[in-house]
């Protein structure tokens, strides 16, 4: 990998997450020469992916290009690459574009679609992780309407119609909210030639609630606004396999459906090098307070491949993009500190809280102790996430989104730009 | 295909272009049932494809979903499906997902690229014709620049940073100008650590002027606004070959260019079933003055597929949108005439301009007998692209981004999204 030969320390840093970004950006690099590499060439916010494939907003408005958020930041450099492996020993990385050799290295590579080991399901259902995803379940949304229409028997048009989610966590609830308002407001209207009562939107949970990580009220509140839009949810339902358009669940329900999301279980993802003890549960990189690996002080994991074993946090923090931020402002200031000579502080996660939308003015959040849902939810909530959104041009393209859908329930962004093509077993 | 029963006659549209767009929004359908098939779901505005691929707009913004151009249309049916053939006996189209009989049918589908039957180019080259042209070219251009950090040698990078444009009509001219805006303005501050003084944008045409369709003085205003963008414009070249990354051309010129866009020639493109005499030059279908196929009465062909013959028009009428909008308006006007028992009237284009952008503030414009260029120009330029774009949703975001990009040379649009790979012979 060509970067140019420096004689500061070098951090490498592996992911332009909401935690590398934050590294990337904020450590002093008159001390430190910095790599960042990543497999896209932006960044990707996360939280908003749902509306990209619920056909809400393109996908131009809530991805950032990395170098652009770098500009005017010397000694850092950004690298469009595939990390291959890391050689702990020699201090190295491989990739698709040759090797690159690290004084500290950041592992920020997040986490990816956990199937629990069915290949199955792994094959045949559509994640929820990525811009491309996004894409990819935009296209299969849209274009099986424009099949049901030519559907030769009601079976087939109704499993075409038929959205089965699984996993009842932000994403889920927010992807079958928004499901469910194409249904009441925007299909109707492009569709009058099909009947959209038949269309499903299945939610199911293996855990007795929505949103499980909230409060009870708000996990109530969610259910209801989810039910009230039409969506039927299937709590304490565990989904044991999707085979032939036939989704199957630990119970007798079972459900036809051609178009089946997978929004249940995520796992660390980091490349290959990391000795097995160093990995723990949910397959992230175990770190102590400072998000140093255990075992190798030289390495940092931190976010949704981070996991914290302390006394302060037995348990780990939850995968959020708030902790995730958090951690790497935090490194950056660590490694600030470490070039003055002044030990590191251990990292304090400060919860401000969480929060999900279900439909227009139905939203839960939870801020601290101050638990509130419904239309004041829903604009801080959408306050929040044009806030959280990098760039300026980004916040004022979506809020127009958003305040166009609000009047007219309708925007326009449904085109079907590359056919999604299901690829069997 | 499912298409309900009806007594009116039918009059099917094949390409939802701006001529079979008009012809759909504008036939009277208490007397006619429609039917409009498209290979897409959305209208596409090919004049701004180009700023899609030199990252300067996003795809949502220049296309528009065709259900929501025909809402609360009645009788009016959109399919999306691949036409496979015509039968003009029968009266009946051949697609991907079944038949459908016509009573009348309008072939608008358009033009693709022609490489004079040059496989090697047409396996190679880049078009520009579809929205996933563009997205594919955005990814090219961006990618290049990424792996050129990593070239090996002088020679690897420099290619990467060459780029090729065959044809020097609106659209090689708009996108060497729109790339050389990103060499000067956008991607020095992306790329510090390449020297972008090594990017070179090549604009080849055959003829002895850039913009040969419009007035002498607006093609020697373009060429000097080219130059001064840093473009290298070489007229009366005509390219021969493009094989291992080498442009070999009719002279002594070639070009070491790993990108080779081609925007030279295009040719009408339509189903099987349309007998050989009624095709003319550019593989354009010959009609009358009514827009009616000579051989065949039922079948309509307009836009760039059409090819009048006529007394009016011995050598046919341009392929521009202007033209292809104007007779969608004229023959929905005809079928109106035609319910009501009224004899058409012959088709008048009403030429109302042509012109080209080649950078910020210059642009060269003729309005009938009334030519200009620079500022001004460039303002009705833009005005008029606003206006004629669908959806209001779509003036405004693409009004924002280029105030955006015009104050601030910069939108942060440039994601790779989906890499593009180029497939060899």
């Amino acid at each position: 990998m060509n970067i140019p030969k420096s004689d500061l320390p070098r951090i490498v840093i592996i992911g332009a997450g909401f935690a590398g970004l934050q590294v990337a950006r904020g450590v002093d690099t008159n001390h430190y020469q910095v790599v960042l590499i990543d497999k896209n060439n932006y960044h990707t916010f996360q939280p908003l992916l749902y509306q990209v494939a619920s056909a809400g907003l393109e996908p131009d408005s809530i991805a950032y290009p990395i170098r652009k958020t770098l500009r005017r930041k010397k000694n850092t450099f950004f690298r469009w690459a595939n990390v291959e492996s890391i050689d702990t020993e020699s201090k190295k990385l491989y990739t698709n574009i040759g090797e690159v050799s690290y004084t500290y290295l950041v592992i920020a590579t997040g986490a990816t679609n956990n199937f629990f080991g069915n290949k199955i399901i792994e094959n045949n259902a559509l994640p929820m992780k990525s811009l491309t995803d996004a894409l990819d379940l935009r296209s299969k949304i849209l274009g099986n309407f424009e099949q049901a229409l030519n559907a030769s028997t009601e079976e087939e048009q109704e499993a075409l119609m038929n959205f089965v989610i699984v996993g009842a966590g932000p994403t889920g609830v927010e992807l079958a909210g928004s499901l469910a308002e194409l249904k009441n407001k925007i299909l109707p209207k492009d569709f009058p030639d099909l009947d959209l009562s038949k269309m499903q939107i299945n939610l199911i949970e293996a855990a007795p609630r929505v949103l499980v990580n909230m409060d009870e009220k708000s996990s109530e509140k969610a259910l209801k606004y989810l039910k009230d839009l039409g969506v039927k949810v299937w709590l304490e339902t565990m989904v044991e396999n999707y085979e032939d358009n036939v989704v199957s669940t630990k119970g007798n329900s079972s459900f036809s459906a051609d178009t089946f999301i997978w929004a249940a279980g995520v796992a660390g993802t980091f490349p290959n090098g990391i000795s097995t003890e160093s990995v723990g549960r949910g397959k992230r990189i175990i770190t102590d307070d400072y998000g140093r690996m255990k075992a190798d002080n030289s390495i940092y994991a931190l976010g949704d491949v981070g996991l914290i074993q302390s006394t302060r946090y037995p348990n780990g923090l939850p995968m959020l993009g708030g902790v995730a931020m958090q951690q790497g402002k935090y490194l950056a200031e660590s490694f600030n500190r470490l070039a003055k000579g002044k030990a590191p502080k251990p990292f304090v996660y400060n919860d401000k809280g969480t929060m999900a939308t279900i439909g227009r003015n139905q939203s839960v959040v939870e801020l601290g102790k101050l638990k509130f849902q419904g239309f004041f939810a829903w604009l801080v909530w959408m306050f929040v996430h044009l806030m959280l959104l990098v760039g300026f041009r980004n916040r004022v393209v979506v809020f127009i989104n958003w305040a166009w859908n609000y009047v007219n329930f309708n925007n326009g962004l449904r085109l079907i730009v590359r056919p999604y093509k299901k690829t069997k077993l």
